[in-house]
């Protein structure tokens, strides 16, 4: 073979991939060097492994040496020694309330909602406070790894902007509630916002509105079903907490002669577009149809210990085939933080001393139910959960050059129980780095944490005695 | 009043202070302008307050203007905008077992113990792998704020040195147990290994050697009382594991006709210099003999959770008056970590969900359990634990520039369940800075990270089938 020949032999080999390359397989960005934990359905976990993102999406997951050659001109993410993986979703959460984070702990939650929240929130929770408190959220939650979390708040419209300038992903519901909330003062009023509010936002790439009815005990039957038909009519999904109290099951037993699970079947409430918060009053009927009528459920285990609500059956649920995903709950009264690397150690260790043995739930499980099944629980699986071709670009690179970090034997256990969210580095939103070496790049930190000190004066103010 | 007679009245005025300045007041060190936590009887905190340090010790407690102007020529750490609080006391770990950190969790105790750890032990445990794990160990443990530890391994005295060398405090305990461990194969070597120990730190400041008797299950009697006799030859500090599990309980029911600590007060072994890791199955009677006895507790949540032991009863334990402190334990298969923050925050929280009460366990005792009650537990309380005149200067600097750090409505509050370790910025051990800026000043963390991956793969290949 002559020097020709093998250059025209070199050339037919590598035409295909050569054109491919130019008219199909261009990325934007390619994440190179790391450990892919894709979360896929095999598990798979790629050692210096990548991932090609274009546009808002990823276009490839596989070996860095292939992608390399495949998307060489691709801006490059250098990912050796870190993980790799899909962004945390947080299930359950009321952002704006950080500025109400630690106001009084530790009293029983009829006192803290009485005597502080209640009147803390009537005095100061207008849109501006939802806009700070969200930003600050914001950055909070991107610098522990969440790129996806679920919100039931008022003025749900400023969280969803303050959230889309951050770049974050969202499912914002904005609640019901049968007394005068801070925003609207009857049910009316809150018809119109939310179909107004799930009018602006029908088709954006990262904001899901949605309707929040608060939960059985706070909503009549009209209000929930007024609810849940208005969600319907966009398509948009539904928030509520649904079996956080033993009160509320037990009411609801003599009440509606049904748990509060079946109560909401029976009123046409439950459906594979409810997201329903806590799930921990539910019995063995109750799990098998949360798990048939696909509804999504959010363990907090942070928040049920810190309100002492009680223990959710996750690992009873999950076998019935509820997904189930995690959530903070709100950083105030009930955490305090937005943290889901915490509520991962939390919920395997919760489920372990709960049902006396160590193999109730383990390390693997709970780092699906942070990422893949919190996905499904938020009926989003589809788009985001896992590294896959077609998801969304949602993901995160996590150091492991700290002490607590090594050795490390097993990547789930690690994720679980070692790796601190301090350790994530870099976060990438929909194919948009927005953290990038523990930068915020779509939000002015110092200034939202100034602002919050500024709100700590004028709320604390606002608690005292005349 | 002439100008001269003006000049005069203050040089008379001031002449005390400056003569105290510069003959008794002098100090080395002000850490001056943060909100100084002193954890002191009356839990004092000092807005814009200063620890001033001579040596060793704590000079002086106070406003910052006040001591400024009091110790000028101290060399300054500005702690403005910081907290300064005493350093976290990890009162139970095994360090060396960081090089097995995440080698096989989520299974039963048993199976973790026979087929893990044991065999991993037996193949590698040996005086550099306790060097290298202890130095890996203290290296964390400084990152989140722990000041002092106390310990139970074997080549204890390797421990000691590398605990010394990293600037850190300890009660260190060779272990005795009924066979033949990785370095002393026979209760006779295990005692002439232990006296020789106790001899040699016997005096240091920083270091106090004690004897670990493991339990009463690995234990004989015969052991056990060996062990405590030759500490008290010392006056050294006698660690032990007390009803960790249901079966140890149950089983000194039978065999001693008596509960653990009922059986470990018959034969002599309690007194107020034990410290008892665990105590989960102690009622009533036990408890009240644990605080006659003097004896010091030390809780371990996460340990407690993440292999399903059991709940210790936190609350009553104090209520009857007893010492309890905060333990880590190991860092493999039970935790997986070594940050005395998150066992605050768990802690409350175990309490609260296990009550089903939120008042259970409030953050200000959480925080004085892992410090001034801390201390109590390892009857250190006259040498460390509250930032007051005359004890050691052990105390450390958290940054609250983190958008979690803020509002800031409570500071016990936020330190239980806000704050995180990596937020610890500066550590200062009996007046050493031993972190600045989270730098390490004593220990080479690139070269114990990178043993520790060198390690993980020598034990997995340890444990292969030939």
């Amino acid at each position: 073979m002559t020097f020709c020949q093998s250059l025209l032999f070199v050339l037919v080999l590598s035409a295909p991939s050569v054109l491919g390359q130019i008219t199909t397989q261009k990325a934007d960005l390619l994440i190179t060097g790391g450990t892919v934990v894709t979360m896929d359905r095999a598990r798979t976990v790629i050692d210096d492994g990548a991932v090609a993102i274009t546009g808002d999406s990823i276009t490839a997951v596989g070996p860095s040496a292939a992608l390399e050659s495949r998307y060489g001109s691709a801006k490059i993410i250098n990912a050796t020694g870190k993980l790799v993986l899909p962004g945390f979703i947080n299930g359950h959460t009321h952002v704006p309330m950080t500025l109400f984070r630690g106001l009084h702990d530790d009293v029983t939650l009829d006192e803290w909602l009485h005597k502080y929240i209640f009147p803390a929130e009537a005095k100061n929770v207008n849109e501006e406070f939802v806009r700070w408190g969200t930003r600050l959220a914001a950055a909070e939650q991107i610098r522990s790894g969440i790129t996806t979390f679920a919100d039931m708040y008022y003025f749900e419209d400023a969280v969803a902007e303050e959230t889309k300038a951050a770049g974050m992903r969202g499912v914002l519901g904005e609640t019901w509630i049968d007394f005068p909330a801070p925003d609207n003062k009857s049910e009316s009023q809150m018809a119109a916002y939310t179909e107004k509010f799930l009018q602006k936002w029908h088709g954006d790439p990262l904001i899901h509105a949605a309707a929040a009815p608060h939960s059985i005990y706070t909503c009549s039957r009209k209000t929930l079903e007024d609810a849940a038909r208005l969600a319907r009519k966009y398509k948009a999904p539904i928030l509520i907490h649904v079996a956080e109290m033993k009160k509320e099951r037990d009411d609801s037993e003599k009440q509606n002669a049904a748990s509060p699970v079946a109560y909401l079947d029976r009123i046409g409430v439950l459906g594979s577009d409810v997201i329903a918060a806590h799930c921990i009053f539910v019995d063995e009927t109750d799990r098998h149809m949360l798990a048939e009528r696909h509804v999504g459920c959010v363990h907090n285990p942070s928040s049920n210990m810190m309100l002492a609500s009680g223990v959710a059956p996750v690992p009873e649920m999950r076998a019935a085939g509820v997904a189930v995903g995690l959530g903070t709950d709100g950083p105030a009264g009930s955490n305090n933080d937005l943290d889901l690397m915490e509520e991962m150690d939390l919920a395997a260790k919760l489920a372990k001393i709960t049902k006396m043995d160590p193999r109730a739930l383990n390390a693997q499980a709970v780092v699906a139910m942070a990422t893949v099944e919190g996905a499904r629980a938020l009926h989003m699986e589809r788009e985001i959960g896992s590294l896959e071709e077609g998801k969304k670009a949602d993901l995160i690179l996590i150091g492991l050059d700290t002490p607590n970090a090594v050795p490390m034997y097993d990547v789930y256990a690690q994720l679980a129980y070692s790796l601190k969210a301090s350790e994530v580095e870099t976060v990438i939103i929909g194919g948009r780095v927005v953290m990038q070496g523990r930068k915020l790049l779509t939000i002015n930190q110092e200034e939202a944490i100034s602002k919050a000190r500024e709100y700590k004066d004028r709320i604390s103010a606002s608690l005292r005695p005349d």
